[in-house]
């Protein structure tokens, strides 16, 4: 009984990266990334997310802002209308932070274990 | 000046522990723990967050549902009014939380320094 009521919690961590206050990349926009990498398109990315095309829009410009080169590549008219596409950097942006979720969950799985046992 | 510019981002770790939906222990629950272990007040670790004391008030109820032990103890009659404090449990649960976000930053070091390259 106490085994199954702990196997209910689960620990998650949310990484942002942050210029001031502005959240240049966090879990959110990872998984934008990760569903553009997939589906080739950014209607269907915000689909398979819930939010809308034009969240999504904002989100990639957001993105390609941020950081030094463009993490994705939009196609707005012509026969490739809507189709969008990862850059090697938006690439590598989306493995780093897995990377860093693994590695976290890797490193706090002691205290992990001991929270666990605290938890009702 | 690329120096300089890489340092004005930040990296922060966010975890939750989440049962189903509800976020049972996350960034916002720790500090209103430390709050409380350092001023011995509710009203006043709720006055140092920037939050009401209705607000700090139910953060902590949540909080001492969601363990076994309650984590954090409060007078709101008698001389004592208003006076909080954290039970062992509470110090250990801050501790660990804290813990972790430290663990997770060092093992996370060295994705984010490639990260940084990538950033704006």
């Amino acid at each position: 009984m106490k085994r199954s009521s702990r196997r209910s919690y689960v620990l998650r961590p949310r990484w942002r990266v942050l210029r001031s206050r502005d959240v240049i990349l966090g879990p959110g926009k990872a998984d934008l990334l990760q569903a553009i990498g997939r589906s080739g398109s950014l209607r269907l990315a915000a689909r398979s997310l819930g939010m809308s095309y034009m969240r999504a829009w904002k989100l990639v410009q957001m993105l390609n802002r941020g950081f030094r080169e463009r993490l994705v590549l939009t196609h707005r008219g012509g026969a490739a209308h809507g189709a969008a596409r990862l850059t090697p950097t938006g690439r590598a942006v989306l493995d780093l932070y897995r990377e860093m979720e693994k590695k976290s969950l890797s490193a706090t799985a002691p205290s992990w274990r001991k929270l666990q046992r605290l938890l009702g």
